[in-house]
Protein backbone atom coordinates (compact mmCIF):
# COMPACT_ATOMS: atom_id res chain seq x y z
CA UNK A 1 0.00 0.00 0.00
CA UNK A 2 3.07 2.02 -0.37
CA UNK A 3 2.11 2.98 3.75
CA UNK A 4 5.61 1.37 5.49
CA UNK A 5 3.82 1.28 9.20
CA UNK A 6 0.78 -0.13 8.20
CA UNK A 7 2.50 -2.47 5.58
CA UNK A 8 4.96 -3.65 8.12
CA UNK A 9 1.71 -4.26 10.74
CA UNK A 10 -0.04 -6.20 7.84
CA UNK A 11 2.93 -8.59 7.43
CA UNK A 12 3.80 -8.96 11.41
CA UNK A 13 -0.29 -9.77 11.48
CA UNK A 14 0.14 -12.31 9.12
CA UNK A 15 2.58 -13.77 10.94
CA UNK A 16 -0.04 -14.99 13.58
CA UNK A 17 -1.91 -18.44 12.46
CA UNK A 18 -4.86 -18.58 10.90
CA UNK A 19 -4.57 -14.63 9.77
CA UNK A 20 -4.23 -14.37 6.06
CA UNK A 21 -3.55 -10.94 4.15
CA UNK A 22 -6.93 -10.11 3.62
CA UNK A 23 -7.72 -10.76 7.16
CA UNK A 24 -4.51 -8.97 8.15
CA UNK A 25 -5.46 -6.06 6.04
CA UNK A 26 -8.82 -5.90 7.87
CA UNK A 27 -7.31 -5.85 11.03
CA UNK A 28 -4.58 -3.35 10.33
CA UNK A 29 -7.34 -0.56 9.31
CA UNK A 30 -9.57 -1.49 12.30
CA UNK A 31 -6.78 -0.78 14.18
CA UNK A 32 -6.28 2.75 12.30
CA UNK A 33 -9.96 3.41 13.31
CA UNK A 34 -10.10 3.02 16.90
CA UNK A 35 -8.72 5.50 19.06
CA UNK A 36 -4.82 5.38 19.88
CA UNK A 37 -5.68 3.99 23.39
CA UNK A 38 -7.10 0.86 22.27
CA UNK A 39 -4.87 0.07 19.98
CA UNK A 40 -1.90 1.00 22.65
CA UNK A 41 -3.93 -1.49 25.17
CA UNK A 42 -3.19 -4.25 22.94
CA UNK A 43 0.21 -3.67 22.12
CA UNK A 44 0.97 -3.10 26.12
CA UNK A 45 -0.77 -6.34 26.61
CA UNK A 46 1.36 -7.82 24.27
CA UNK A 47 4.70 -6.80 25.92
CA UNK A 48 3.23 -7.44 29.35
CA UNK A 49 2.28 -11.04 28.24
CA UNK A 50 6.14 -12.17 27.52
CA UNK A 51 7.50 -9.97 30.12
CA UNK A 52 5.64 -11.51 33.16
CA UNK A 53 4.21 -14.80 31.84
CA UNK A 54 6.45 -18.06 32.89
CA UNK A 55 6.22 -21.76 33.45
CA UNK A 56 5.29 -22.78 37.00
CA UNK A 57 8.60 -24.54 38.58
CA UNK A 58 6.51 -27.78 39.44
CA UNK A 59 4.50 -28.72 36.77
CA UNK A 60 5.17 -26.32 33.96
CA UNK A 61 1.92 -24.71 33.63
CA UNK A 62 1.80 -20.71 33.04
CA UNK A 63 1.85 -18.20 35.54
CA UNK A 64 3.48 -15.02 36.62
CA UNK A 65 4.05 -16.52 39.79
CA UNK A 66 6.71 -19.09 41.02
CA UNK A 67 3.88 -21.48 41.27
CA UNK A 68 0.68 -21.99 38.98
CA UNK A 69 -2.96 -21.26 40.63
CA UNK A 70 -3.57 -25.22 40.51
CA UNK A 71 0.07 -26.29 42.33
CA UNK A 72 -0.76 -23.41 44.60
CA UNK A 73 -4.62 -24.39 45.31
CA UNK A 74 -5.35 -26.71 48.49
CA UNK A 75 -7.98 -28.16 47.41
CA UNK A 76 -6.42 -29.92 44.69
CA UNK A 77 -6.05 -33.71 45.17
CA UNK A 78 -2.28 -34.30 45.31
CA UNK A 79 -2.29 -37.58 44.79
CA UNK A 80 -3.74 -37.30 40.76
CA UNK A 81 -1.01 -35.75 38.17
CA UNK A 82 -2.87 -35.24 34.78
CA UNK A 83 0.08 -34.99 32.27
CA UNK A 84 -0.48 -32.96 28.78
CA UNK A 85 1.71 -31.12 25.82
CA UNK A 86 0.84 -28.02 26.28
CA UNK A 87 -0.50 -25.24 28.86
CA UNK A 88 -3.55 -24.88 26.33
CA UNK A 89 -4.28 -28.32 27.33
CA UNK A 90 -4.86 -27.35 30.95
CA UNK A 91 -7.55 -24.88 29.76
CA UNK A 92 -9.36 -27.19 28.00
CA UNK A 93 -9.52 -30.02 31.39
CA UNK A 94 -10.31 -26.87 33.67
CA UNK A 95 -13.44 -26.10 31.25
CA UNK A 96 -14.55 -29.65 31.90
CA UNK A 97 -14.92 -29.06 35.39
CA UNK A 98 -14.13 -32.91 36.02
CA UNK A 99 -10.54 -32.96 36.86
CA UNK A 100 -9.25 -32.19 40.72
CA UNK A 101 -5.48 -33.41 40.48
CA UNK A 102 -2.42 -31.30 39.48
CA UNK A 103 -0.73 -31.55 36.06
CA UNK A 104 2.18 -32.20 34.31
CA UNK A 105 3.04 -29.76 31.26
CA UNK A 106 5.92 -31.08 28.90
CA UNK A 107 6.00 -28.85 26.69
CA UNK A 108 5.58 -30.72 23.68
CA UNK A 109 5.71 -34.24 22.35
CA UNK A 110 8.17 -36.61 21.62
CA UNK A 111 9.06 -36.63 17.78
CA UNK A 112 12.37 -37.92 16.64
CA UNK A 113 11.51 -36.61 13.22
CA UNK A 114 11.39 -33.08 14.29
CA UNK A 115 14.58 -33.54 16.87
CA UNK A 116 11.94 -33.54 19.77
CA UNK A 117 13.56 -36.58 22.36
CA UNK A 118 13.08 -36.99 25.87
CA UNK A 119 15.71 -34.22 26.98
CA UNK A 120 13.56 -31.73 25.58
CA UNK A 121 10.65 -32.33 27.23
CA UNK A 122 9.91 -32.05 30.90
CA UNK A 123 9.84 -35.23 31.36
CA UNK A 124 13.15 -35.72 33.90
CA UNK A 125 11.17 -33.32 36.30
CA UNK A 126 7.83 -35.57 35.91
CA UNK A 127 9.70 -38.17 36.74
CA UNK A 128 11.35 -36.86 39.67
CA UNK A 129 8.07 -36.02 40.61
CA UNK A 130 6.94 -39.37 40.91
CA UNK A 131 10.03 -40.33 42.78
CA UNK A 132 9.06 -37.96 45.49
CA UNK A 133 6.39 -39.90 46.65
CA UNK A 134 2.57 -39.27 47.37
CA UNK A 135 1.55 -39.37 43.93
CA UNK A 136 -0.73 -42.27 43.40
CA UNK A 137 -2.11 -42.12 39.75
CA UNK A 138 -0.08 -40.31 36.32
CA UNK A 139 -3.11 -39.76 33.85
CA UNK A 140 -1.58 -39.56 30.34
CA UNK A 141 -3.38 -36.90 28.66
CA UNK A 142 -0.86 -36.33 25.75
CA UNK A 143 -2.80 -35.59 21.84
CA UNK A 144 -4.26 -38.73 20.66
CA UNK A 145 -1.99 -39.00 17.50
CA UNK A 146 1.05 -40.07 16.50
CA UNK A 147 3.36 -37.90 18.73
CA UNK A 148 0.98 -37.75 21.15
CA UNK A 149 0.72 -41.56 21.39
CA UNK A 150 4.48 -41.95 20.95
CA UNK A 151 4.92 -39.71 24.18
CA UNK A 152 1.88 -41.62 26.43
CA UNK A 153 3.71 -45.12 25.43
CA UNK A 154 6.74 -44.07 26.39
CA UNK A 155 5.77 -42.41 29.70
CA UNK A 156 3.82 -45.26 30.32
CA UNK A 157 7.08 -47.52 30.14
CA UNK A 158 8.81 -45.19 32.11
CA UNK A 159 6.61 -45.27 35.22
CA UNK A 160 4.63 -48.04 35.07
CA UNK A 161 6.30 -49.77 38.14
CA UNK A 162 6.86 -46.63 40.06
CA UNK A 163 2.62 -46.00 40.02
CA UNK A 164 -0.85 -46.51 38.44
CA UNK A 165 -0.90 -45.22 34.81
CA UNK A 166 -4.31 -44.61 32.87
CA UNK A 167 -4.56 -42.73 29.61
CA UNK A 168 -7.89 -40.80 28.33
CA UNK A 169 -10.61 -42.47 26.92
CA UNK A 170 -10.37 -42.67 22.81
CA UNK A 171 -14.19 -43.25 21.39
CA UNK A 172 -16.71 -41.51 19.77
CA UNK A 173 -17.15 -37.67 20.70
CA UNK A 174 -20.25 -36.92 22.41
CA UNK A 175 -22.95 -35.58 19.61
CA UNK A 176 -20.92 -36.94 16.59
CA UNK A 177 -22.14 -39.24 14.31
CA UNK A 178 -21.50 -42.56 13.85
CA UNK A 179 -21.38 -42.15 10.08
CA UNK A 180 -18.83 -39.57 9.88
CA UNK A 181 -16.37 -41.22 12.73
CA UNK A 182 -12.88 -42.15 10.98
CA UNK A 183 -12.34 -46.29 10.81
CA UNK A 184 -9.41 -45.52 13.83
CA UNK A 185 -11.64 -43.59 16.58
CA UNK A 186 -14.52 -46.26 15.49
CA UNK A 187 -12.38 -49.36 16.03
CA UNK A 188 -11.63 -47.45 19.08
CA UNK A 189 -15.01 -47.38 20.29
CA UNK A 190 -15.71 -50.87 19.70
CA UNK A 191 -12.11 -52.44 21.57
CA UNK A 192 -12.83 -49.79 24.47
CA UNK A 193 -16.69 -50.65 24.71
CA UNK A 194 -18.22 -50.75 28.25
CA UNK A 195 -20.83 -52.58 30.07
CA UNK A 196 -24.59 -50.39 29.12
CA UNK B 1 -7.42 -18.52 33.68
CA UNK B 2 -6.07 -16.84 36.92
CA UNK B 3 -3.17 -14.95 34.73
CA UNK B 4 -3.91 -11.49 34.39
CA UNK B 5 -1.54 -10.31 31.91
CA UNK B 6 -2.79 -13.52 29.81
CA UNK B 7 -6.62 -12.69 30.26
CA UNK B 8 -5.72 -9.22 29.64
CA UNK B 9 -4.30 -9.99 26.13
CA UNK B 10 -7.16 -11.95 25.54
CA UNK B 11 -9.57 -9.68 26.26
CA UNK B 12 -7.87 -7.06 24.18
CA UNK B 13 -7.48 -9.38 21.24
CA UNK B 14 -11.38 -10.24 21.32
CA UNK B 15 -12.03 -6.60 21.06
CA UNK B 16 -10.96 -7.12 17.07
CA UNK B 17 -13.34 -7.70 14.41
CA UNK B 18 -13.99 -11.26 14.02
CA UNK B 19 -12.05 -12.53 16.91
CA UNK B 20 -13.63 -15.16 19.33
CA UNK B 21 -12.67 -15.83 22.96
CA UNK B 22 -11.37 -19.14 21.35
CA UNK B 23 -9.22 -17.77 18.63
CA UNK B 24 -8.48 -14.84 20.55
CA UNK B 25 -6.85 -17.43 23.43
CA UNK B 26 -5.41 -19.81 20.25
CA UNK B 27 -3.33 -16.43 19.13
CA UNK B 28 -2.81 -15.19 22.86
CA UNK B 29 -1.33 -19.17 23.03
CA UNK B 30 0.80 -18.31 19.98
CA UNK B 31 2.73 -15.13 21.24
CA UNK B 32 3.33 -16.81 24.44
CA UNK B 33 4.99 -19.73 22.00
CA UNK B 34 7.32 -17.60 19.75
CA UNK B 35 10.29 -15.34 20.50
CA UNK B 36 10.34 -12.54 22.58
CA UNK B 37 11.56 -10.68 19.49
CA UNK B 38 8.30 -11.49 17.31
CA UNK B 39 5.45 -10.61 20.19
CA UNK B 40 7.50 -7.08 20.40
CA UNK B 41 7.66 -6.52 16.72
CA UNK B 42 3.73 -6.79 16.50
CA UNK B 43 3.44 -4.74 19.37
CA UNK B 44 5.80 -1.58 18.07
CA UNK B 45 3.90 -1.94 14.30
CA UNK B 46 0.76 -1.96 16.67
CA UNK B 47 2.42 1.62 18.14
CA UNK B 48 4.00 2.29 15.06
CA UNK B 49 0.92 2.77 12.98
CA UNK B 50 -0.82 4.80 15.77
CA UNK B 51 1.63 7.42 15.65
CA UNK B 52 2.65 7.68 11.84
CA UNK B 53 -0.80 7.36 10.00
CA UNK B 54 -2.52 10.44 9.45
CA UNK B 55 -4.82 11.45 6.65
CA UNK B 56 -3.66 13.12 3.04
CA UNK B 57 -4.17 16.67 2.96
CA UNK B 58 -6.00 16.97 -0.24
CA UNK B 59 -8.16 13.67 -0.87
CA UNK B 60 -8.22 12.05 2.94
CA UNK B 61 -6.39 8.61 1.89
CA UNK B 62 -3.81 7.11 4.48
CA UNK B 63 -0.38 8.17 4.39
CA UNK B 64 2.56 8.73 6.25
CA UNK B 65 3.62 12.35 4.86
CA UNK B 66 1.61 15.52 4.26
CA UNK B 67 0.33 14.20 0.98
CA UNK B 68 -0.33 10.24 -0.11
CA UNK B 69 1.14 8.41 -2.85
CA UNK B 70 -1.52 8.80 -5.27
CA UNK B 71 -1.71 12.19 -4.82
CA UNK B 72 1.87 12.79 -5.45
CA UNK B 73 2.01 10.56 -8.46
CA UNK B 74 2.69 12.52 -11.21
CA UNK B 75 1.43 9.94 -13.73
CA UNK B 76 -2.27 9.99 -12.08
CA UNK B 77 -4.76 11.77 -14.27
CA UNK B 78 -5.57 14.50 -12.12
CA UNK B 79 -9.28 15.67 -13.83
CA UNK B 80 -10.81 12.78 -13.02
CA UNK B 81 -11.53 12.00 -8.61
CA UNK B 82 -13.42 8.83 -7.55
CA UNK B 83 -14.95 9.56 -4.09
CA UNK B 84 -15.10 6.58 -1.81
CA UNK B 85 -16.24 6.20 2.04
CA UNK B 86 -13.07 4.10 3.16
CA UNK B 87 -9.27 4.37 3.09
CA UNK B 88 -9.70 0.70 2.40
CA UNK B 89 -12.04 0.97 -0.85
CA UNK B 90 -9.01 2.89 -1.88
CA UNK B 91 -6.94 -0.35 -1.81
CA UNK B 92 -10.08 -2.59 -3.33
CA UNK B 93 -10.07 0.25 -6.64
CA UNK B 94 -6.36 0.41 -6.94
CA UNK B 95 -5.95 -4.07 -6.98
CA UNK B 96 -8.06 -3.40 -10.32
CA UNK B 97 -5.15 -1.80 -11.96
CA UNK B 98 -8.40 -0.19 -14.05
CA UNK B 99 -8.58 3.43 -12.70
CA UNK B 100 -5.78 6.41 -13.27
CA UNK B 101 -7.47 9.22 -11.52
CA UNK B 102 -7.16 10.36 -7.98
CA UNK B 103 -9.07 9.32 -5.24
CA UNK B 104 -11.78 11.60 -2.77
CA UNK B 105 -11.69 9.38 1.16
CA UNK B 106 -15.01 10.94 2.35
CA UNK B 107 -14.32 8.65 5.78
CA UNK B 108 -18.01 7.19 6.21
CA UNK B 109 -21.51 7.79 4.53
CA UNK B 110 -24.37 9.58 5.77
CA UNK B 111 -26.64 7.94 7.54
CA UNK B 112 -28.99 10.34 9.54
CA UNK B 113 -30.28 7.65 12.06
CA UNK B 114 -26.56 6.82 13.16
CA UNK B 115 -25.30 10.80 13.29
CA UNK B 116 -23.96 11.29 10.42
CA UNK B 117 -24.42 14.28 8.54
CA UNK B 118 -22.80 16.04 5.77
CA UNK B 119 -20.66 17.90 7.71
CA UNK B 120 -19.33 14.56 9.33
CA UNK B 121 -17.67 13.65 6.06
CA UNK B 122 -14.86 15.56 4.06
CA UNK B 123 -17.91 16.45 1.84
CA UNK B 124 -16.82 20.04 2.36
CA UNK B 125 -13.54 19.29 0.79
CA UNK B 126 -14.48 17.85 -1.95
CA UNK B 127 -16.69 20.35 -2.79
CA UNK B 128 -13.90 22.86 -2.53
CA UNK B 129 -11.47 20.36 -5.07
CA UNK B 130 -14.10 20.97 -7.84
CA UNK B 131 -14.31 24.50 -7.44
CA UNK B 132 -10.57 25.11 -7.46
CA UNK B 133 -11.34 23.48 -11.06
CA UNK B 134 -9.41 21.37 -13.41
CA UNK B 135 -11.31 18.56 -12.29
CA UNK B 136 -13.87 16.86 -15.31
CA UNK B 137 -15.17 14.05 -13.58
CA UNK B 138 -16.11 12.73 -10.65
CA UNK B 139 -16.58 8.76 -10.01
CA UNK B 140 -19.18 8.11 -7.16
CA UNK B 141 -18.15 5.03 -5.70
CA UNK B 142 -19.83 4.70 -2.30
CA UNK B 143 -21.11 1.09 -1.42
CA UNK B 144 -24.32 -0.02 -2.77
CA UNK B 145 -26.59 0.14 0.24
CA UNK B 146 -28.49 2.11 1.66
CA UNK B 147 -26.25 4.87 3.28
CA UNK B 148 -23.86 4.41 0.36
CA UNK B 149 -26.82 5.20 -2.23
CA UNK B 150 -28.18 7.93 -0.07
CA UNK B 151 -24.39 10.04 0.09
CA UNK B 152 -24.05 9.48 -4.00
CA UNK B 153 -27.30 11.13 -4.86
CA UNK B 154 -26.95 13.96 -2.17
CA UNK B 155 -22.84 14.16 -3.69
CA UNK B 156 -24.88 13.84 -7.50
CA UNK B 157 -27.47 16.89 -6.38
CA UNK B 158 -23.95 18.39 -5.00
CA UNK B 159 -21.94 18.23 -7.77
CA UNK B 160 -24.19 17.56 -10.82
CA UNK B 161 -23.93 21.50 -12.42
CA UNK B 162 -20.53 21.67 -12.33
CA UNK B 163 -18.70 18.27 -12.80
CA UNK B 164 -19.72 15.44 -15.02
CA UNK B 165 -20.67 12.82 -11.68
CA UNK B 166 -20.92 9.17 -12.96
CA UNK B 167 -21.53 6.41 -10.63
CA UNK B 168 -20.60 2.36 -10.40
CA UNK B 169 -22.26 -0.04 -12.14
CA UNK B 170 -24.28 -1.90 -10.68
CA UNK B 171 -24.84 -5.41 -11.70
CA UNK B 172 -24.24 -9.41 -11.28
CA UNK B 173 -20.87 -10.05 -10.33
CA UNK B 174 -18.27 -11.41 -12.18
CA UNK B 175 -18.19 -15.36 -11.98
CA UNK B 176 -21.25 -15.32 -10.67
CA UNK B 177 -24.79 -17.46 -11.15
CA UNK B 178 -27.90 -15.89 -12.43
CA UNK B 179 -29.58 -18.17 -10.34
CA UNK B 180 -28.17 -16.37 -6.67
CA UNK B 181 -28.27 -13.35 -7.93
CA UNK B 182 -30.68 -11.34 -5.51
CA UNK B 183 -33.68 -9.25 -7.04
CA UNK B 184 -32.71 -5.96 -6.68
CA UNK B 185 -29.05 -6.61 -8.41
CA UNK B 186 -30.84 -8.52 -11.34
CA UNK B 187 -32.85 -5.57 -11.54
CA UNK B 188 -30.19 -3.18 -11.48
CA UNK B 189 -28.55 -5.77 -14.09
CA UNK B 190 -31.72 -5.86 -16.36
CA UNK B 191 -32.04 -1.91 -16.62
CA UNK B 192 -28.28 -1.19 -16.88
CA UNK B 193 -28.20 -3.61 -20.10
CA UNK B 194 -25.79 -3.03 -22.68
CA UNK B 195 -25.70 -3.53 -26.31
CA UNK B 196 -23.63 -6.78 -26.65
Amino acid sequence: MLIPSLDNLVAQLTRLPGIGTRTAQRLAFHILSVPAEEALALAHALEDVKERVRFCRDCGNLTEEELCSVCTDPRRDRTLVCVVEQPVDVVSLERTHEYRGLYHVLGGSLSPLDGVEPGDLRIGQLLHRVEQGGIEEVVLATNPNMTGEATAAYLADRLRDRVRVTRLASGLPVGGDLEYADEVTLGRALSGRRPA
